[in-house]
């Protein structure tokens, strides 16, 4: 599914009815460009899963994409549902075997992939890293993932030690990226601290899924929550927003998790652009124009209105005084 | 209208098919409550507009309202349309005559009441503050706003100084609330730090509305992210979240200000409980439910994984190195 909504909210960037600067050139702002986003549904088998993203990669530039993002560990089943020293063997460096191929594809089609490996970073020491190769295939940066799920058939914090080198964002041939990680969508202080470092675009590869006995009471409200989380990061810090899933269900029958799909890019509006289905593999494509996020930011300024000489407290778990069920305590 | 959804994402607070505790009282965890929203239209007459919301508030005492919270600045209209420096004698002070009206129907409903009052905290210095009154009359506290905004026929950096005091939670005989005021409502940091204070329920009284020239082409995703914004806070803190706005335009004909209503309560999980149309005064009344705080919480872990060690600029107001609008700088 491809499906460009009219823009909104947009004026031209003129003045008494002259254009004052192109966006190619004085304001040093970033040319428009196209997110391609590569939904994928996971087999047993690694190397499979691997030729899938590929595909996806070139499929993707065949598209017009100059930016393409590949689902959390796409190249595996997720494995978090148990934990298992063995499956460690599943890591590996980076650079690596996956990022040199990443590497081969991102120079051979001239785009910019973002790609997410479980990464073996020392003996004992893994992380879930999304690495940003440039369009020439070379590693621009690393982002680990910060915050570190652990619930039930999401067992992560057996597998990766929490990143410790924040929320980057990072200057590409096609405009300045930041990336995040599945339960990262969930904390506005990771959108928005990627934002002041001066992502245009927020990606998020994700694993994330319905568990078959919930899926009935709660899975559209869980869905809807996951994807309304994500677009209020693009309204709060006027960026666009892409989130790539795996879909299929994994796991034993009437157990495991039944990933959801629903990959989707939203502008700095927050309004979605495109979005693909909960149940199929799918590529999809979706201009991102550094001009409406000055746009946007002009009419919603809500950088300039920032407290920040009130919100040192953001840095505590909880405030002094407080009783986070209380009564009048 | 009145429109409580079935509850979801909920399970018994019990264990093993025991009930572990009863909300009332081993965990200080608060009762139920309801929170009521009186959305109003405002005359130009401050004392008829005194009288409808007193009139509101009884309305959602009647409904079985416990709290109940009116629109910003309701005395009035919306003043900020225009620079005028007489218009600083629609300040008072606080405790003052609105405050104690206030406080007489807080006394005599028995019930929570969140105003919202122009005040004239000293001369010259005047804030735009919410005012927290308890079942007995008396004031509990004080929320000056602390985002300002000013964009056309929104001029408030002109008549509000920026408040000093943060971002507040208070108890009351229901409930332990959390008072945010409209701009507020597009900042994470201010509702995660109101929630982190023990906030169970952040109101937000609130006066916006459409440009009648940008109504037909951007008012609908305007009002879409304004309701998204709020019920993002809901969902990454795992509270109630309640905005109360008022109705009817306000200015010269084709010009001025069209508010645009859609006063809401939303759950734990961001699921709106009860909305207003865009276009009359209503009145809601919405249960709010501690436990339902509690089990979101479980299922939704965010505050467990907070990187509290890593959020420290959050502080800055641009990230060094950092070019916002940047190519390859």
């Amino acid at each position: 599914m491809i499906a460009c909504y009219p823009a909104r909210l947009i004026r031209p960037l003129s003045y008494n009815g002259k254009q004052l600067y192109s966006s190619r050139s004085d304001l040093t702002m970033s040319t428009p460009f196209q997110i391609g986003l590569v939904q994928m549904r996971m087999t047993p088998d690694p190397a499979q899963n691997l030729e899938t993203a590929i595909d996806g990669v070139k499929k993707s530039a065949a598209a017009g994409a100059n930016v393409v993002c590949l689902p959390e560990l796409f190249r595996t089943q997720y494995f978090c549902q148990r934990q298992d020293p063995a499956l460690f063997d599943l890591a590996e460096s980076i650079p690596g075997p996956t990022s040199d191929r990443l590497g081969a594809a991102a120079r051979a089609c001239g785009m910019v992939i973002i790609g997410s490996i479980f990464e073996r970073r020392a003996a004992g020491l893994y992380h879930n890293t999304a690495v940003l190769l440039d369009a020439d295939g070379s590693i621009v940066g690393l982002y680990r993932k910060m915050h570190i799920p652990d619930d039930p058939l999401y067992f992560e914090k057996y597998y990766f030690a929490p990143g410790d080198q924040g929320f980057p964002a990072f200057n590409t041939r096609f405009g300045k990226i930041g990336m995040l990680v599945c339960w990262d969508q969930w904390y506005p202080e990771a959108a928005r601290l990627s934002a002041l470092a001066g992502a245009e675009l927020i990606v998020y590869p994700t694993a994330i899924g319905w568990h078959p006995r919930e899926k009935a009471e709660c899975g559209k409200a869980q869905h809807e929550a996951w994807e309304l989380m994500q677009r209020s990061h693009a309204i709060a810090n006027g960026i666009y927003v892409a989130a790539v899933n795996r879909t299929g269900h994994e796991g034993p029958r009437g157990g495991g998790l039944e990933f959801w799909g629903g990959s989707f890019v939203c502008d700095p509006a927050g309004v979605i652009q495109a979005r693909a289905s909960h149940d199929l593999e799918d590529v999809i494509v979706c201009p991102c124009d550094p001009a409406r996020i000055e746009n946007t930011r002009r009419h919603w300024p809500f950088l300039r209105d920032r407290r920040i000489d009130a919100y040192g407290e953001l840095t505590r778990r909880c405030i002094r005084g407080s009783n986070m069920t209380s009564g009048n305590l």
